[in-house]
Formats: C-alpha cells, sequence, structure tokens
C-alpha cells in the first residue's frame, strides 16, 4: 500500500527480519540505504508530503547500532579538521605533543561518552538526545542553557563545514572563482575573509533552498557522502605506503633556511640560462628588482644565501619523523624556517617579506587544542538519533564508544603518517603557499590528490547539511519544553529554520574559521561538562532512581571528564570560556527568573535535598556560640472555630523581628482525633501558610492534632524543628479575655505553656495588645523602644530593640534603657557604667537610671539584692584594664552560664534549692565564687522574705506591681514599645491566678508591651 | 619606680593627660618617640629583659590614631616601589594607564580598608590583628589558611624590603661593592643575582643580630626612618617645581631613536678631536672596532643614523607631559627607543645588542598591575597594632582611611610629575643605564639625588626590620590557637624567628625582585579577598551580633573590593593565583581534617543556618517527582525502664537501607509528665546518639514525652521533620509479646500506629523477627532477598531490595520476585511480561510465578480481580509501541496517582466508598476510564464478598492465610530476606486482634520478613 519510489530513506526491508538472521546482502542493502539525517528531518520532509499513512512507516524506530550510531558519529568526526588542518597542528606542535592534543580531546570526548552511556541507559529516552537527557536529569534551568549552548554548538558548526568547504573549493578546486584578490602582501587574508562571506552566504542560501525544497532528494547522497570520507581516509594510508618506495615529487624551494611562497615565481633557482645567456630568474627580479645579475638593491638575506630545492613528502623512509617529534611554535608573521638547514644570518628587509611562507596566526599548545577540538565533537550524533534506534539503551554505548575508539585509532595514525612522511616546513604551510597551494594531505595521498580534495568537499558539504537540518530540530525541542518564554517564535514550522539561518549568515559576517572553532570547541565543552556533571551528581547522590543499564561508568570518571572539559574551555581561551559561562549563565538565571515550573523530576532536587541534611548534620554539633545567637521562633498561633488565625499580628510582629533571616516555626494545634481531622489539618496548614505569604514571614509550618491543646503544645514546643534547626525562642499571644471567661482552661493553657518554655529552656516574648501593633505597611518616624532592665536575664533585652530595628516599620525609634536603682545606690556612676557597657556592646541607646523607695520595691528585694549586685559587678568590670579581660574569660564564662537565674516570683519553693552557683555575668569563675561569700547578708534578707505569710507577699507584690507600673507608665506612656522582664510562673498552680493579676498590673496603661523572658543563656556579647 | 633609661620607646609622658590638652610641643614629643614596631616586638624585648614591673607600663595600650594607624601604614607604604619602580611603571604603562594602576589598587586597599574597619569595630579585637579578625569571624580554617597567606605575605614583604635596600645600595651607592660583575652581555641580571643572593644573606644576619641582641636601640631610629620618607617624598616635589625654572642637566645619548647605555663610553659623540685629530670617539670603537674611521666593519645602523644628547629631564614646562600620556610597552629584550625621532630602519647586528638600554622583562598592563600592587599593601599595618591602641575602634577606621587617601593623592601626584618632568626612554630605563646608574628620581629631586638615595635606602631597611619582627609575630599567633598542629614548634620563643629566617633564606636563593613582588602580591590580596568575604557574608546573614560601630560598609562594596582582588590576582599572574589558592586551601583542608574545634563562633556556622534554611525552604514546594522518591525514614524506637533502646538491630536496619543517604529521624516516646521527665528525655536522646554512632545511622533524634504512648507516637508521626525533610516511611518493630502479654496495651498501640500511617499517607514498614536481622559486620555472600509482589502497592517492593543491595551486607544477593497466578491466567505470558517490566525498571531480579488454587486465595477475590486485572494491564502496556508511551502520559500519570488504592482487607467499610477512580498503574485517565467501566463484573463479585458474614469471612481468610503462607515458605524458606505486602489494619476495632492473629500465620515459619505498605503513590518509574 506504500509507495516506494521517491521517498527517499524510508523503503527498508523489514528491520526486524533482518536483524535475526544478519546477512552480508540484507548488511550491504543498510549501507546503501544510510542516511545522515536524523528523525527530525524524516518528520519535516512528512510535514511537507502530508500524507497519515506513511508517517506510521517512518516513525517505527527501527536502526541499529552501526547504521544508528556508529556510522553518523564517523561522519561526524571526520570532515574539516582532518584534512585542512591536521598537517598544520602535527607540524607546530611536532608528533609527540599531537599525540598529546589527540589523546586529550579524545580521553575529553570518551568519559563523556561514559556519562552519556550511564545517563542513556537510565530509563527510556525518548527523541531528543542529549538535550533531552540533560533537562531530565539536572531540571529546566541547567537543561535550558546546556540546550541552547548545544544549539549554539550546533549551529556553529554548520558554520565550520560550510567554511572548510569554501576553504577546500577556493584555495584547492577553483582558485579562480574567488571574488576578491589580495592586491597587497598584507591582503591575503582579508581577501580571503571577504571571499568567506560572499560564498558563505551563497552556500546557505543553496542549503536553504536544499532543505525547503527536497531534502530526500539530498538524502539519498548521504551514502556517498560517507563513501567519500571513508575513501579518503584509506587513500592517505595508501599514500603513506607507496612514500616509502616511491615518495611523491614535490619540491619546495628554499632561500637559506627560509620557505618561499611558490605563487610569484616558477623556476627555483638565483640565475636561469635563457638564449645561453646567463640572467636573473624571476626570484632574482623579485629580491633585487632587476634582472642582469647586479647586487646593487639586493636583499642582503639574498645574497648571501643559496636557493635550494628540498623534497616537500620525503616519504615514510627518510627519517624525517626525527625532525618532526618536537613543537616548533611560531608567533604571527614568523618566516617557516627549516631547523638545521644552512643559512647565514642577515638583515631581511621588510618589503621582501611576502616572498616568504609567513605564519599567519600564533600558534601555542593551547591555541592548538582549541583548534583541534571541534574535531572529535562528532560522538552526540549517536545520542541525538535516540528516536530512531531500536534499542537506544544499547545502541548509543556501543556504538559511540566504537566511534570514539576508532576514531583516536585514525588521529593517532594519521598524525604519525603525517610527522613520518611529511617535510616540516611544508607541515607548517596551512595554505600550501610553499606548494603552489596544494592540499599537503592530498598530495600525498594515493592514487590522485582529487580523492582527498573532492572527497573532502562533499563530506564536509553532507556534514554542513546534517548539522543544517539537525539544529533548527533541537531548537524546537527546547522551544516545544516552553521552559524560555522568548522562543516562542520556534515552535511553528519555519521558525527555527529561519534563526538558524539569521545565526549562521551573522557568523559568515566574521567568518575567520580559527574563531568559530574556539566558539564551537566552548559550547561543546560546556555542554559535554554538563553530561558529566550530570551523571556524577546523580551517582553521588544514589537517587533511588539511578539505576542506569550500562555499569561501567563511576562517578570519578565523569568528574575527571568534567575537570578535563573545564580545563580545556580555559586552556584553549579563557576569555571565550567566561563569555560562553556568562552567556549560559544568563539563560540559566532567565528561566529561573520566568520561573519554568518543569515536573521533570530533576537531579538537583536531590541536591539540594542533600545540601539541607548536609548542612542540617553539620549544624547539630551543639548550641550556637553566643556570637551566633539569634532567635529561632516557634510562634503559637490561635485558630478560631472556621480554622481562621485569630491573631495575625503575632506573624507581623515574627517577620519584623526576624527580618526574613534565621528560622521560623509557626505552630499551631487542632484537637480532635487524628484518624478523622487529617483533612482539617491539612486545612488549617494551608491557611496559616496564606497569611504567612500576606504577612511575609518566610518559615514552616507545623499544624497538629490533639485530644488536648495543653498536650498538643507541649508536643510542638519538644519536637519542632529538626537537628540544628530548632527553635529557641517562642512567641506566645496573651490570653485576652481570661478575666471574663469563666472556663479557667484559657489561662490554665497559658501559665502551662510558659511553664513549658522554662522547662525546656527556651526563651519566651508574650507581646501583649498584639492588634496594636504595627503593620508591616506603617513606618514609625519618631518615637521610642524603652526596655526596662530590672533583671539581667541573658541579654534578651538589649538584643530585641536591634532586631527590632532592623526592620523598616521600627527602624527610626529610639531605643532608651531604664534601670531601676535604690536611693542608696550610686546612680550617676551606674548611668556611666551603663552607657560604657552599651558602647561595648555596640548598641546605641539613651540610659536613664530610675530611683525608687525601698519600700516600693521590696518584693523584688532578694532578686533586687542579688540582681543589683550582679549588676554593678558587671558593669565595674566594664572599668577593668583590656589586659585582664583576656578571650579564656569569655569562654569560661560561656560554659558556665547555662545554669539560669532562678526567676522572679519563684521564691515559694527555693527554700529547697540550693543558692544557683552559676550566675549569667561576664566575669570569671573565680570571681562568682568570691562574690558568693560576700552575698551572706542578701541570703540572710530572702530568708526573711520567705518567711512572710503567703497572704502577706501577695499584698506586698501587688503594691510592688503597683508602684512599678507607675514608674514605667510615667516614664514610657508615649514609647512606641515597652519591653519588660517576665517574672517566671509559681511552681505552684495555686498562685496562677495571682501570677496572671500581677502581670495584667504590671502593664496596665502601656499600649504594646513585649513580656520576655530569657532562656536561661547568655545571647550578647561585647567580643567580636 | 620605673627607671626611664635605655627603655627603648616606652616612657611617654602620660597619654591620657595629653589626650585631653593636646600640644604642639606634646606632639612633637609623640613624633620623637614614635615606633614602628609592633607590641609583639615590644613583648619580645620585655622577654629578653626579665623585668615585670616594665611589662605594665609598655602593656597599657596607648597610642592614638596618628601614632598608632596613620604613621606606621604610611611607612610600610611607601618605600620600594615609589623610588625604585614608579618611574618606570609610568614609561611603560604612560601616565594615563599609570593612573588606572594606582586606581584600581587603591581601590581594592580602600574598600579592603572599609571592610576591616567594619570587623574591627565589631567588638573588642585584642592584639593579633587581621589574623584574629578573620579567623573569629570566618573560623578556624579560613582563619589558618588566611592567617597563613598573610605570614608568608608578611615575610615575602620583608624579602621584598631586604631586595630593594639591596638594589639601592649596589646600583645606586656604592656599585663597586657588587662581588659579582657582568662578564657578557647577558650576564648583567645573573650577576646582579648572584649579588642579590649573597648580600641577601648578609643582610639577613645583620638584622637577625639586630632582633636578638637589641631591638630597642634600632627602635630609636624610627622615627629618623620615617623622617627619611617624608623628606624623600618632598624632595621630590621640590625637585619637580624646581624642573619648571631650571631643569637639571641630565643628558642621555641617542643614536638615532635607540638609547645608549652609558657606562661603556663617556663622550656622546661619534667622533672626538684630540691633538687636533679628527679621530673615531669610544663609542665609534664600541661600534666599528676601529679609532681610525674606516667604515669596514661598522654596524649598519651606526653609520646611517646620527648620534644625539637629549635632555633626559626637560622638566615640567617643557610639555613632555603629552609623549609620556600613552602605554609603551616593550616584549624581553627590546631596543628603548624614543618615538617621533628621527631614526633610519637598518638591520642591526646582535652582538651590538649591549650597547644600547634593553629592557629586562616583557611588560604589559597586567604585569605592572602585579609589580604596583605590593606598594599598597601597607594597610594593615594599623589593624595589626590593635594591641597597641588606647582606642583601636575609633583608630583603625580612622588612620587606616586617612593613611590609604595620603598615599593615593602621593602616588597619583608622583605619577603625573614623573611624566611631566622626565623623558619618556628615561622613565623606562629601570637601572637608570641611560644615565651610568643614576636613580632617575634621585636625579629630578631637589636639592640632592642622595637625599632621595639614602632615603630611601633606611626607610626600606626600617620597613624590612617592621616585617622581619612581625612576621614571626604573627605566626606565633596563629601556632599559639593550636589549629595548625605542624606548627607546634612554632610556639617556643625562638621557633617563629628561626622559621621566618629559614623561610627568607630561601627566598634569597630565588630573589628576582619581580617575582618577590608578584608572589606577595597574591598572598596580600588572598587575605583581603577573605577581610572582604567576612565582610559581606556577615552582613549578608545579618547576624545578630553583626553590629560595627563603622557604619559606612555596605555588602556590595565588600563585594566589589572581593571581586578586584579576584581580579587583580588573575590578572597579575593567573598561575601565581591558582598556586597561592591551591596553597590556602591545602592548609584550609589540612585544618578540616586535623578537626580544629574552636568554638569561636564563626560566620561560617551562621551560613549553613541560612544555607540549611535556604535548602529546606526551595524544598517546601511539594512532594517530590517520582524519579526522586526516596523513602524518608521515622524510625519509631521502643526504650526500656532504664531508657536502652530495646531493638538495636532497628537502627541497623534503618542505616543499611539508606547507605547514608536521605533523611533518618529516630523517634521515641517516654511516658510521664514534660515538666517532670525533661531530663530523662534529654538522657534518652544521648542514649540514642550513642547508639546512632555504633550503627552507623547518620541523622536525628527527636524523644518526645508524652502522656500515653500511644499519643506520643501519633505527635511524632505528625510532627518530625521540617519542611521539605519530612519522612515518608516509617519504620516500626512488632511487638513480639503481643499473645503472651495480658496487657492489649502492646498490640494496641501497633495497630494504632499502623492506623495513623495509613491516615497520613506514610509508607509502612515493619521488620519482623528483627534481632535476626544482619549486623553492619556480615556479609551476606550468597542467598535470595524474595518479594512476594502481590498487591501492587506504588512499587516499594520492586524498591526497597534495590536500596537494600546498595549496602555491603546485602550487595551479593540476588533477586527474586513472585507474582500469584490463578489457574486460568495465561502465566508464561505473564512471567515474560514481568520480565519485561523489570528490564524496563532496570532492575535485575528473577521472575516466578506461582499458581494457585481458586479457592485457596478466595480471600483475596475482591483485591486479586482488581489487582491482577491491574497488573495485567500494566504489564500488556510494555507490549505498546514506544511512541505511544509520550511522556506526557508519564505527567498524566503522576498527577493522578496520589489517591491511594482501597488497601487489602478493609473491605468492612467499603460500601460506603466510591470505587476507587485513581489506581497507580502507568497508562492514562482516558483508559483508566474505559478499563473502570469493564470492571462491572469486579465490582459485582465484590458485594457476594461482603455480604459473607464476618465469622464466615475470618474463617475464610485464615485458610488464606495458611495456604499462603504454605506456598511462601515452600519456596522462600531459605531466602535471606522475604518481603511481602502488608494487608492494611480493620477499621472497625473489633477485627484487631484477628489482624494481628492473620499477619502471625501470613509470617510464620520464615526467618526474616520484612512486611511493606506502600504510602499511596507510586515510587518507582521506567522513566529516566
Amino acid at each position: 500500500k506504500i509507495s516506494c519510489s521517491g521517498s527517499g530513506g524510508k523503503c527498508f526491508p523489514s528491520q526486524e527480519e533482518l536483524d535475526i538472521r544478519p546477512k552480508v546482502s540484507s548488511l550491504l542493502g543498510k549501507l546503501v540505504n544510510y542516511t545522515n539525517l536524523t528523525q527530525g528531518v524524516k518528520e519535516h520532509e512528512e510535514a511537507e508530503s502530508a500524507d497519515g499513512s506513511k508517517k506510521k512507516v517512518s516513525k517505527s524506530p527501527s536502526m541499529g547500532t552501526l547504521m544508528g550510531v556508529y556510522l553518523p558519529c564517523m561522519q561526524n568526526i571526520f570532515g574539516v579538521i582532518l584534512f585542512l588542518r591536521l598537517t598544520w597542528m602535527v607540524g607546530m606542535a611536532g608528533v609527540l605533543q599531537s599525540f598529546l592534543i589527540v589523546l586529550l580531546c579524545c580521553c575529553c570526548t570518551m568519559l563523556t561518552t561514559i556519562s552519556m552511556s550511564a545517563i542513556a541507559t537510565n530509563g527510556v529516552v525518548p527523541a531528543g538526545g542529549s538535550y533531552f537527557m540533560i533537562s531530565r536529569s539536572l531540571g529546566p534551568e541547567f537543561g535550558g542553557a546546556v540546550g541552547l549552548c548545544f544549539y549554539l554548538g550546533t549551529t556553529f558548526a554548520g558554520a565550520m563545514y560550510i567554511l572548510g568547504a569554501i576553504e577546500i573549493l577556493l584555495t584547492y578546486i577553483v582558485p579562480q572563482a574567488a571574488i576578491f584578490h589580495p592586491s597587497g602582501a598584507h591582503d591575503a587574508s582579508s581577501a580571503m575573509l571577504n571571499n568567506m562571506r560572499v560564498y558563505g552566504t551563497v552556500f546557505l542560501l543553496l542549503m536553504a533552498v536544499v532543505v525547503f525544497v527536497g531534502v530526500k532528494y539530498v538524502n539519498k547522497f548521504a551514502s556517498l557522502f560517507l563513501a567519500c570520507v571513508v575513501i579518503s581516509i584509506l587513500s592517505i594510508y595508501a599514500g603513506a605506503i607507496k612514500s616509502i618506495f616511491d615518495p611523491p615529487e614535490f619540491p619546495i624551494c628554499m632561500l637559506g633556511n627560509r620557505t618561499l611562497s611558490r605563487d610569484q615565481f616558477d623556476v627555483c633557482a638565483k640565475t636561469i640560462v635563457k638564449d645561453n645567456i646567463t640572467m636573473g630568474s624571476k626570484l632574482w627580479e623579485l629580491f633585487c628588482h632587476n634582472t642582469n645579475l647586479t647586487t646593487e638593491n639586493c636583499d642582503e638575506y639574498f645574497l648571501l644565501n643559496n636557493v635550494t630545492e628540498i623534497a616537500g613528502i620525503p616519504g615514510a623512509a627518510s627519517g624525517i619523523l626525527k625532525d618532526n617529534l618536537w613543537s616548533n611554535y611560531l608567533e604571527k608573521g614568523e618566516i617557516l624556517e627549516k631547523a638545521h638547514h644552512p643559512s647565514i644570518e642577515a638583515a631581511s628587509q621588510k618589503n621582501n617579506l611576502h616572498l616568504y611562507v609567513l605564519s599567519d596566526i600564533a600558534t601555542s599548545f593551547m591555541v592548538l587544542v582549541g583548534i583541534f577540538f571541534p574535531s572529535v565533537t562528532g560522538i552526540m550524533a549517536g545520542s541525538n538519533r535516540s528516536g530512531d534506534l531500536k534499542d537506544a539503551q544499547k545502541s548509543i554505548p556501543v556504538g559511540t564508544i566504537l566511534a570514539i575508539v576508532t576514531t583516536s585509532l585514525v588521529y593517532f595514525s594519521c598524525v604519525l603518517l603525517f610527522g613520518a612522511c611529511i617535510e616540516g616546513v611544508v607541515l607548517r604551510d596551512k595554505y600550501g603557499d610553499a606548494v603552489n597551494k596544494n592540499l599537503v594531505v592530498g598530495t600525498l595521498s594515493w592514487p590522485s590528490p582529487w580523492v582527498i580534495v573532492i572527497g573532502s568537499f562533499f563530506s564536509t558539504c553532507g556534514a554542513g547539511l546534517q548539522s543544517l537540518t539537525g539544529a533548527p530540530r533541537l531548537l524546537q525541542a527546547i522551544a516545544k519544553d516552553n521552559i524560555i518564554p522568548f522562543l516562542w517564535v520556534c515552535t511553528c514550522s519555519r521558525g527555527p529554520f529561519l534563526n538558524v539561518f539569521l545565526l549562521l549568515e551573522i557568523r559568515f559576517i566574521f567568518p575567520s574559521l580559527h574563531n568559530v572553532l574556539v566558539t564551537l570547541s566552548m559550547f561543546f565543552l560546556m555542554c559535554y561538562l554538563f553530561v558529566n556533571l550530570a551523571c556524577a551528581v546523580q551517582t553521588l547522590l544514589r537517587t533511588p532512581n539511578w539505576r542506569p543499564r550500562f555499569k561501567y561508568y563511576h562517578w570519578a570518571l565523569s568528574f575527571l571528564g568534567m575537570s578535563i572539559c573545564l580545563a580545556l574551555m580555559f586552556i584553549s581561551s579563557w576569555y571565550y570560556a567566561l563569555v560562553a559561562m556568562l552567556i549560559a549563565g544568563m539563560i540559566y538565571k532567565y528561566i529561573e527568573y520566568q520561573g519554568a515550573e518543569k515536573e521533570w523530576g530533576d537531579g538537583i532536587r536531590g541536591l539540594s535535598l542533600s545540601a539541607a541534611r548536609y548542612a542540617l548534620l553539620r549544624l547539630e554539633e551543639g548550641p550556637p556560640h553566643t556570637k551566633n545567637w539569634r532567635p529561632q521562633l516557634l510562634v503559637l498561633l490561635k485558630l478560631d472555630e472556621d480554622l481562621h488565625v485569630k491573631y495575625p499580628r503575632l506573624l507581623t510582629f515574627a517577620s519584623q523581628l526576624k527580618a526574613g533571616k534565621g528560622l521560623t516555626i509557626i505552630g499551631s494545634v487542632i484537637q480532635g482525633n487524628f484518624l478523622e481531622t487529617y483533612g482539617e489539618a491539612q486545612a488549617a496548614e494551608q491557611t496559616i501558610k496564606n497569611m504567612m505569604d500576606i504577612e511575609k514571614v518566610k518559615g514552616f509550618c507545623q499544624v497538629v492534632v490533639a485530644n488536648k491543646v495543653r498536650e498538643g503544645i507541649a508536643h510542638l514546643i519538644q519536637s519542632c524543628g529538626l537537628g540544628g534547626m530548632k527553635h529557641n525562642t517562642v512567641v506566645l499571644g496573651w490570653p485576652y479575655g481570661w478575666r471574663q471567661s469563666e472556663d479557667p482552661r484559657s489561662w490554665k493553657t497559658f501559665i502551662g505553656t510558659v511553664r513549658c518554655t522554662t522547662a525546656a529552656h527556651l526563651a519566651l516574648l508574650v507581646p501583649k495588645n498584639v492588634s496594636f501593633y504595627p503593620s508591616n505597611h506603617e513606618r514609625y518616624n519618631e518615637g521610642n523602644i524603652d526596655v526596662w532592665w530590672i533583671v539581667h536575664d541573658g541579654g534578651m533585652l538589649m538584643l530585641l530593640p536591634f532586631l527590632l530595628k532592623q526592620h523598616k516599620v521600627w527602624r527610626k525609634c529610639k531605643m532608651r534603657i531604664f534601670t531601676v536603682a535604690q536611693m542608696d545606690d550610686n546612680s550617676i556612676q551606674m548611668k556611666k557604667d551603663l552607657a560604657t557597657f552599651l558602647y561595648q556592646l555596640r548598641i546605641e541607646a539613651e540610659v536613664e537610671v530610675v530611683e525608687m523607695h525601698n519600700s516600693d520595691i521590696s518584693a523584688y528585694t532578694y532578686e533586687r539584692t542579688l540582681m543589683m549586685e550582679q549588676r554593678s559587678q558587671m558593669l565595674r568590670q566594664m572599668r577593668l584594664t583590656k589586659t585582664e579581660r583576656e578571650r579564656e574569660a569569655q569562654l569560661v564564662k560561656d560554659r558556665h552560664s547555662i545554669a539560669r537565674l532562678e526567676s522572679l516570683y519563684s521564691d515559694e519553693e527555693d527554700e529547697t534549692e540550693p543558692v544557683p552557683e552559676n550566675i549569667q555575668m561576664t566575669w570569671t569563675k573565680e570571681k562568682c565564687d568570691s562574690e558568693k561569700r560576700n552575698r551572706g547578708s542578701a541570703v540572710g534578707s530572702f530568708r526573711d522574705l520567705i518567711s512572710i505569710k503567703p497572704n502577706q507577699s501577695n499584698v506586698r507584690r501587688m503594691h510592688t506591681a503597683v508602684k512599678l507600673n507607675e514608674v514605667i507608665v510615667n516614664k514610657s506612656h508615649d514609647a512606641r514599645l515597652v519591653l519588660l522582664n517576665m517574672p517566671g510562673p509559681p511552681k505552684n498552680t495555686d498562685g496562677d491566678e495571682n501570677y496572671m493579676e500581677f502581670l495584667e498590673v504590671l502593664t496596665e496603661g502601656l499600649e504594646r508591651v513585649l513580656l520576655v523572658r530569657g532562656g536561661g543563656r547568655e545571647v550578647i556579647t561585647i567580643y567580636s
């Protein structure tokens, strides 16, 4: 039913059948039907001939290893470089360094092939080749960046092939066809460039016509193109063997040890005998500007040296190999000289330079690596055909590795042959100037130079055509993934082609083949680098899905390959490398910015999982140093019946306190049975997350279901966070309705939570009147944050205003610190000391000392005695000489300050406890001990205090609260925020109600109060 | 009491008093007493004179900004480069590019100074300077690496000063003192190097003597050294102004446009008239090898060109600036030519080259940057004296920034002056060859060149001495921190000095000043880079402790500084840069390897906190793709009464399953009241952590206290993990004693936990007979892991053996997959399909299909019907052509496979639930729908099943369990591990006991069983 005539390479004998019983005849049949165009082209063809039934046939993947991978690779690999540049490279670098270059490049591709094989055999690879593999294993960002690099590489490879074909055409086949001719000595290269520009455009248009009108006709010649390559290479070997017995005639004209450019004269002698008269030859005329043998104006070097003719291709038996072993790099414009050839040195005239063969660019090992590398970049040709292969997972590794091995062998043997057969100056003569535009390889080959010349021309054209049809397909594949929005134009059928043509045309405006080769190297090397990276990352992460059937990979090999790629990039040209990386980086960022949300399950996600785990495990070594202490919040949110957040300002406050840094966990408890309330918990989590987005809290959310709210909170306080990412501070809302509510649970839960945080050594923040707290949009342009520093509780009171002031809402507020002195304290000295302390802490604040009557703060007696003594000790400390404040002191202090101070209001049980041994202060243990001895009197008065009967003490406490509140309201009524020490809860639950009342009285009449309770450790230090 | 005589700079007038009322006289007094030695030296001195009382005096930090920071900086900055290399640099690079070089280097140091000021003002900086600052803010590893770099830099700076002093001495002061003299044309530089070697050693020994015997005597000359610098610079300005009216006599002899070296002749003319006879001058003799005016052997260039004498210093009024604006880089060995000077080109003879002034190295912008940079590296001199300063936090920023500004101004003005006053060829003449070894700057200066020559010699010696005494102190400081064990030898008093001398001596064996300058640049740039990095990191992390009093920093400035440092490193010499980085990297790794556990509270910890947070927030975007699914374990451990782990093999199993990758959380519950049991929980956590170390489980531990164990477990299952790092699989031990125990809680807790995991959509693993599981030291060299694939439950059954086999215990086990077929199934086809499926999954396993009688597995009827149908559908799917398996299908499947399958044994409530819509399988939704229609019959039989009365169904179920168990025991009795689907728990709690019994019967007679229950999503895919 399917008509076979004129349908190109689509009418094979049934491939499956052939695979079972492979015969020589069928193999030949396959070779005849070989096409070097990828599936993409075929689809394109089908789109042209809109016949649905044909599609089925061509789409069934049917290619074997040989047809589908090996031969396309081979054809892509050999071509321009082998014929046009390899001799030159051997001449410049010498045989040994050429070996090194070939080895380096082949190693790089070999290692990349291994990585690629592993990736390709890790599951089904649809059509799309290397782009598909990288994007699916490293994610859309890397995939897009590398894919575009690969696309640019492929396009520029097209440019390379076309430019190479033009060079062959204009230099060796029909030099007459050149449009621009060199008019002066320095003009040769610019004329060539102009020719390239014109012919490049012409070729491009021709190929465009071919692609649009009928690839299928050209397609038939694919096997011819391939045959050209094979025959060309074979003819080199044949020529080399022949040269042993019968080296080809290939004379080179030398003046002294300098090579002369042959295109300006014929006879290689100073004089000629014409009509029996000895007269100056053309050469004489060129150097002396006369033919009558006068030496008047002669070039000095010409006079002093002889003109000789040597064999350009002395053959493999001549031992020329020894001379060609070592490198012979030249600067730009140097004359090609034959070493050890007789020469008398003399000054040369600059205007005669064009008579010699000059090197056209400066060469070095690095430059040659960049130029050679594109010749081994054909290896992706196999994997790009993944869609066409019957068993891609088997064919890609086998075919590609075989191709690389073959390639290396051919290149190694060619380097050796060229070095062994051809004279050094001839090798280094890039454009065949010394031999009148003969392609050196052609001359060596047997039976005819034209085998090489024509063969290389056609095979190069073929490769160019392949790039020209492959690149648009690649671009279309990338565009179809829709990760790079500006490529939308490329999703239509003609778009990519136009794009490629445009790019190529631009490239032809700057046509130097050398530049093309180097840029090409960069883009391919980038691509290889990422293939290796993808393999190494997945191997090291041991993703469960990483189970390649190809077993002979190892992360170290991939890593080595990656390193070689990187090294080659920088070796061949560090600025091109940087530019290529910059381009790739910009594409990456662009895709990231566009927010590609492709769920391809890339390895990068695994990487960030590993990174998170590694970082967390690193953190878990212990509590952070005082210098690194920062509040890590657990905000306990209350939800109402409809699962809405009751006080969203708690979140606002948390976001202002954190300014986007560090850990914030939002916890909430839902009452119920877990088995039934799971959905509800999920919904609540979503609500909270939305609220977090609104309030700009970056953090995590944790909703638990518990039978009792109090239990749930206890669990949250215990088990939130992971490893080093644990909260150290709990933010808790004030139970506003506690007085009105008849249900004591409302405030029992509050006090229970306070007790829990104390037991877990966590700091506690209770913002009161949180609804009056500023939103994130408000700005306080003036006003104060007042700190009432009554108890030194680890320094949190000092740190919190500083942190709040990092946020723009509070930035312009001023900080004031109030401290309470007894009548007999030296309050002036105290103020001075406190100011010094704050200076050392690098915190800007106004200091005020408030004096109160002893009786008014008698309920504080115990604590105050202790605290004031301790605080003044600390302040006195400030005045010690610096030399005594060794940093060892700091360490001792840090170690000993973990046990917390006995807290305010916890006197009921105090008698059973020992006097606190370790007190938070900034001096050493020795001092602490000595101070303890002096504290006898304080302990005495403390014993007096606790002998007061409970009721009496309650009354006295209330009195204290009222008096303190009076003072605070008096000083801070207009403050934006008042920070107060929060006393500890009574251990005996009987006092709970009094405790609540005490707090109410203490904070009455203040608009915004933040009650702060330290977590039992110093959180601020004067040391850097 | 303190004797003032002979105690060096230690007997100031009371500094404090002076600060309050500064007077001119006291300022002068300070200047007289200025010393350029750091505190370290003083301490060294004190160690010499073992007088305790003196120590107190010298140690009290007493220096102000001017004395302590500004002047030391200035002295360190000006010196070698300004006098020896700046003219040469201006000549080569031209005035404009010199400006650029100065600007670049000054920008770099300026930005670094800003960063350094911020770090230095962030708290008290004890003695130790930049090393202290970096190590305390970036941690011991970076601190050590950078500290050693800085030490090497300081040492090499010493070498630079000494070599510079020698160059001044031998070239300009007493050329006669040279020991080696150039014997040939090319010998000049090697002779100089030899001189450097000898004199370097001599200088070094002299300085060593000075340091050991009596720094204090030399110390008195510090102010003299400083005066030398100031006077020298002033004399340059004076000379420049004078040159406007009266340029100095400074003739240069030119041949054509080439500069002649003046040291081989006196008269600048071709001929001289002597005794009235015109005869060839010395110059004639040198070029023509005769004096009788024959031109026979004359140099051609000499004949053709005139000898002229031009003014070397035409003065600022001459307009020479215009010629010096642009760069004039030379290759090595090029002749210095004056542009636009008349010259007739001719070949020159190579043997006459030594008569011209040649450039001694190839220059370029990059090279000059590397050479100039060390001249601005003195800025650390101020911060290094942090210990000596009265108010380091004020003095360091102010003094250093002032010094930098002064420096820039001096350098800019000098560049301009040199460019405006001096002839280009003279500028480019590095060693003054054209002017017979005159220091060019000296000649310009007024009143006498000797001001400069002697001044620069002494000031350079002083700077050298300072480096020589500073470097050992730095080394000692690093050694004292004890982070680099191999430096222990440097902690003793003489060690560091010996070390420095040794290093310097080695340096003198390779003495070229140019190399010294470049290595120096590298080490200093490394140090600056890290100062900037430290500032940028801390600013960006916003550590609460980062509160520098110096406010004018910004992370972008630090970042820019860092970039400039990096750029300068690579610009001046990329290989030196790489070597320096390699050295620093090796030191870093060494310190890390030695495991420095310094609790300095470095910023790096904050960085890893931020990294962990960032990675976690990144992860939280949703559940991972099927490709990335890996078990994240929550292992629920039981503790006995003594808080020991009851079944530690659970941990062993977890570590084998994870092979060190991914997340493992070990959870445990302690029964009790949180407020009272906190300590117990801590102890339990420690026990578990120890056990984790023993069993090599890398992960996190979470112990919670709960009133009821069941509640605690429910909470753990809900709230463990953070963000994206949540467990997806629970590992639970089997309740072994459940039959014996009278307390039903033992197994009620088990079933409750199973229910919880089901509700939370988590996977569950229950290893039975866990004590028989292998330890980590065992190796199974043979045997099978048997999988009984009865229900397709997300693919976990396939994935788990693969993961286990990653561990060395299980590596050599073989995997076998058993599936159960009914009598009427085509079991051969089934086996084939299954094998294909496993091939696609890239899992190697043996496949076996077991046939069972329908009646024996009738209790599975409903599930089996559904499952078999589904499974065979899936297998059939494998046979579809690849083109139909588009990746869209994969996506659709992934989206729809989240709802889980109805589980085995959950039939009691099933009638109320809809038929499950989304089933885990690998085909698209359309197929799913069509398949649902076909399933009518299955639903029918299912209705039959549920109409059976409970007791009947229980009996039938037991029968099934027995029969299945028979088959499994028969096939897998010798397997190393048997994996089985775990049926879901009954929803009605009445059936709990039957359920336990069912599981017991099912697994009876098997040694090691792992019951597996999927979490409701596909976890394995055939796609890559």
